[in-house]
């Protein structure tokens, strides 16, 4: 840690921004970011090559390494988006970055970088989700899709069970560049909507269930057979993933 | 083999009704038929403790052994049903039985007793399939339920890709006893239709498809998963017991 | 949360029949299920369609959420059914409710609505467990057949290592329109009492278990590849499941 | 079989076009074809709601079923793609359909409308394969794109195992529209590949391999482990689907 | 192969004990075993060691292999058994040993030796199999024991499906030293019988069946899974391994 | 509860026996006890069938149901043994069964009947281990042996890996009537052992270990596939299975 | 616990090097570890025979099991590794130990002895790891080949999706004498190391990742299909496995 | 084809080394060899960067394409090894290779580079196989080491079952620089060689086997949770990879 940080730290403590607990809490993770970041080495110019700025996966890491990772990423004018990350290590870090966005449904961390230029229009995505269930998993790729600058509308709650709804909300998807599809239980719902729609589906299955669901295993299974010709799937769980691949379709499909 | 039985098959040989090699082959049958009869014990009472009579699972079993069974149970005037018999052992009971019909595509054979009672109204079943592929199973469950005495109507290739084909059929099925749903790949058929009644529903996964669908078991565990309350489920391919389980409930919603 | 229902709650406190703390979380229920209310989307016409109104999976919602789709069915005068609700939720959910019943050990919730229409006799269903431990289990089906109107027996403790218990039960079980046999271990019991009866079975394996059980797949197969024609199989643990197809088909055999 | 139909038959057979065994076996087809015609449902509506037209799974269809679903489209003016159709049945068809091209690694059949529109440029895709042995799998995702008229190229043999094929080839897709990546043994090519672009990627794991493959499952597992962002998975040796989602996704990009 | 045995052969074949082509093929099984012989390290001390001598595991062993195996046995006066013998390698045998016995339904072969003493009683063994297919596995238990000198009695056809069957034969093996159980399908069998008897039980899962079966897991994991506690597992179509159990603890509870 | 054990009860608070904690605890498993044994219908007559009473599997029932069992079988002078008993369960039957013995490390219960008969001389089992995490499984197979009045010798730490621990020890089990080996990780030790003994061995895989262990299916695999003749298999942990089936082998091969 | 030992820890006491409550639990190891040392049998010539000593895996062994196998091989002049231990035990062992060293991301405990000659010049080996997630891992790889005495250096964060990370550092470990790699996901990286070098890699599945990892099994699967010819593949997590390999070849190939 | 090998194949078609048939199908494949040799890009680099040229893997390669890159490997006068040529492809070969030499229970081909330098003395390795089925993988992995110049010795038949063998043949295997273990069945045998020596051993599980062997997983798995610490593995049925780890492990142990 840098004394100017040190500094900026005690001047923070003295204005009762901070307590003295968190005063030391804070400097920890400055000083423990501090070595870290030498140790990490962080994908900077995965923007240039990739389109999108490195995203942080929280899971296994400590606060300390995921601020030093985004430190990096702001220093390179990158906007942050961190996953799979706790209530607890948001917490922390939300000492450490002001304007830092903490969704605890998705899990995710958002920060802003004011250098970040605005983008402009790039397309829109729609995600669907079967039950109240997998909305942890739709919000975290409707957050990535945020963060690309994708609009995005939620669906929630149209399970193939009750065969009424999804027709009644066709409007709302049916033009979309993209379109993410979040099931558990038996994982029929990408094949449904892909037979309505003519854009790519990203299909997540997720690990809600009980019994031979298998920790989404079923819902994987029935998406990987779908009969429908376009629906693709990532692994269990993987809203982020979803979100991204459904946010680059949607940004080429209106960037020419 | 009786001498009886003997004489009869040279008058047919005399009249021409079969050429020498058939001759010797229909009494190579009905030798070892006789043989076969003293070792297996059929479940004659079965008829009267389940209502129906024992069907024979043809695989595994020779003609022989087929035919020694068969015997029994039209002594006792009970009609005959065996399933997967495939078309060579088929060929070799049609010799020896005269009025049995043979099934190519469900691999059923079918002998009727005429001292059988002719059942009254036994209710309606719908069996519906999901693709082409699925037909042999289809098939076998409605020969059952034929057998059974139980209406039936087939409705095939209802995929839930083609969105419009489903909705367009319903008038068909929404009033049946019971309904049959057959279907490989991903197996979200059952889920789909089962929101659209409220007669229990018999699904079948069928190891129809390739790649991750592992014989059948991603249709499988789609269906065991169903969102659907109304939805039971047999094993892989079993035609035969979900139209017996079908043809139960409508027997029993009619009969009182 | 409207302000008629924050005036009853505070007469509730005055006349001490809350205290201070149940208030508060009470009111708090109140005011998310008010949110929650015009999220969720209810199958209100399920009843219509299906003959049963929707019942609630608890599994993953909050006591709010499960609160507003109550409300939202208890206006249509349907009573309420929800499963897999834990003890903490239902306590909660005991305070919004009056005639609430808990069944702690198939964590079952009961309303029932005062409006709904008494249900003339419906057939009857046995339930049948192979060991104390499949209780939880076995009660959820009889709970979900109570709510359906369906006169139901549960036979407790009939393990096929035992072999004299099983026949020694049989009259009160061998008449009935369907049974629903609950086991875990070999899952051998459906395939058992398959033998013995006309009627069809559904089958529910369960968790209960240790070594190469692996949480109820060794009863899930054994159960799929039943020798017995009659016997079909739900998911594991699944005894609503079970409990509403057995419900629909008794409902069926004694409605015509 | 129309007697137009049977009388231009008989025409190619008096000009010596075809033998007499051709002859009788086209008539065969043609009748079969006929009554199949009506039997089978075909999805016409759905190149206008898809953007494609219907393509023909020919795994468990007869020939004669292929001709039939072939013909319908074809009267509404859009070429025919069927995909999974071996040498045999392709010979059969051969006869039928004048101009009809058989590729026999893919397997596919392809049959154009002499009335559909030639497409405008339609992106850019590039079909990625580890090895040789992956070929069949690559060319049907290839055709596939042919057919949908997207320009594509086919880079093969660049496992992961010779670490300086792939970079060498790296300005052949760098800037594609999508990518496909066909790869079995460890699946690792799609995450290597996925480094290096920013488009999305569609991975097929093949069943190419031996001992703990599975028969694609462990490519499957990896793939979808996949720690690039931009990797989604279709289902084992599923060259279309793969294909078909590039197809789409290249389409968009270039048609706004 | 010495030319005291090329001298015997010709004898033969003057003889008229054998055609030419026959001598051919006996000369060279005698050549291949004399070099197998070498190479083989027959583990002659077995019996003494174990009780019983060294059984030959058929599979993937050369005609030759198994004669040379063979010879060595019987030069220390042990009888021969022999396992997985398909009926090809057996007629080659048939010629090298005069008094080769070969059970095709089992795929054993035996060859007494002359010169071992004749077994005093060695106790009883039931053989129970479930269904006729069942049949090869339990056909070689039975041979097995019977090479060892145990009594043995089969009984077949006693699935659990039928429920009387069973105890009608309860007293031809409730007295039994100890039971081997076969059975495919849902593998409850091995359960049932154990709640009736003493004695321990060898259970041999079939990889009989269709389905979810799995080639014999889904009856493997329901007897590892069995509630009775005098039920131990083998290898799934086993027939040998549970024979031999059952034959050691057959002799040692009557050898005392 | 009678009120004869109420007074029992107090006498023992007043004697200082118990405290009034104690005191309380115990009147509700006597209540509770009482209840519970008018549903539980314990196999008394197990005895006179099986050789030995039921033994009570501790998992998933309370303390009160396994004291309302252990009371029947002390009534009809049968000695008790209870498996998967945990601490607390123990710690609450101590109170109520003066003689009781806990195994902490077996997870066992022991009651003695002052009533049953000492049983004669019942032959010698060896429980072999492989490691010392082994221990719980081999130990609880060691108590049951003992219950049963077989003698017991526990040999541990024979691991595979260190070729000269175990014929250093041959001496010790190579004369037993059976022998039961417990073997975690590889699970090579049954296949090893059995190369050295002439009786039959009851391997137990156990859920020790790590990575691709996957909770003892590699040991369970490995024993089922064990080159050694007079090697059978229980269930992952089961040492009460194992300790049983060897123990009714050696009192078998002794009784005679 | 001889009276010297005890005489220590008092003075020890006295001397305030430890308070009183370590006193008691020190005192507590050594009784202990007394008795355990008479029960395990250290393999104590392992290291004449196999040129290291005995490693101690610490799981499912207590402080004082472990201390008395660690203390014989002191007394042998032999330095200990032990691994699998959590923090709490190696507190306990630190009290008994002076020198010990605990590497709290390993999980190893090392405790030298003085009396251990110093290698000479055992090789190079390199530990990479594809994330920081599987840190854990490769430091217990270090730990291990520290230990062995040979020359380590650990590359981290080197995974395939960043692909211009691994050829920056070829130079560092081009000219090894064997790597470990270590990763988690899809496991690609011992593929993409395996075509840059010559030397054997060992390669070790880790369990971090979610969905369709299935706790490593993703990764193991991928590794044993690698392309790569010098590929071997330990158990998941297996850390201390490859190191140990990875050291006996190293050391071999600088011995001679 | 260049005119100078057409004008070649002639005279060999003159001079009577190969008759009319002979020399049209070598014409073709030397054409279809050119073809293929552009298509193809061997890594003929391999040799300098790894040790050893590239070895060809035949499966699902034409004899014309393995020939193309055996050329390729000859003209930089390198050796050629192929491995999983089935016999059909070899013959072909045959005649297009004079000295080639094809190994029919390895599956392997050989051509040597007479430009290839001697290679000195290269260590020695062991390839040790439990059963006479296994000797395919263990002959490919001889062949292997052979083409690498690294002294072998094939030792065979010494499965755990029979403890008296593998002691006896210790002498010739302690020394080796690294050893191969080929075993299917339980997959003991590399544990057991494990704890008897020092240098590394390279397991191979192979798919012999059946029952619950699952095509060598079993064995594999066996393999992976070895307790010895010097056992690394590699896929089922690999005995090339086997060999050439073990070959380079020598190689370096004796290079220095």
């Amino acid at each position: 840690m840098s004394s100017e940080q040190l500094r900026q730290l005690a001047r923070q403590l003295l204005a009762g921004e901070c307590d003295l607990e968190q005063f030391v809490s804070l400097a920890a993770i400055e000083a423990q970011a501090s070595a870290a970041a030498e140790a990490a080495t962080v994908d900077v110019d995965r923007a240039a090559r990739c389109g999108f700025p490195e995203v942080i996966y929280g899971e296994g890491k400590s606060a300390a390494v995921i601020a030093a990772i985004a430190r990096q990423l702001l220093e390179r004018e990158q906007s942050v988006l961190a996953t799979r990350v706790d209530a607890a290590k948001a917490a922390e870090l939300q000492l450490a970055f002001a304007g830092l966005r903490y969704n605890e449904t998705a899990r995710t961390v958002r920060i802003d970088s004011p250098m970040a230029k605005p983008a402009g229009s790039r397309g829109s995505v729609a995600v669907i989700s079967a039950g109240t269930t997998d909305l942890p998993v739709a919000e975290e790729a409707r957050e990535t899709l945020d963060w690309m600058g994708v609009e995005t509308r939620l669906i929630q709650d149209v399970g193939v069970a009750g065969p009424h709804r999804l027709p009644a909300r066709l409007a709302e998807f049916v033009s979309c560049d993209a379109i993410v599809v979040v099931a558990g239980m038996e994982g029929a719902l990408p094949s449904v909507v892909g037979g309505h729609v003519a854009c790519p589906i990203f299909a997540v299955p997720t690990s809600v269930g009980y019994g031979a669901n298998f920790g989404g295993v079923a819902a994987l299974l029935s998406m990987l057979n779908s009969c429908a010709a376009n629906v693709a799937v990532v692994n269990i769980d993987a809203g982020f993933k979803a979100g991204y691949l459904a946010g680059i379709v949607a940004t080429r499909a209106t960037k020419s």
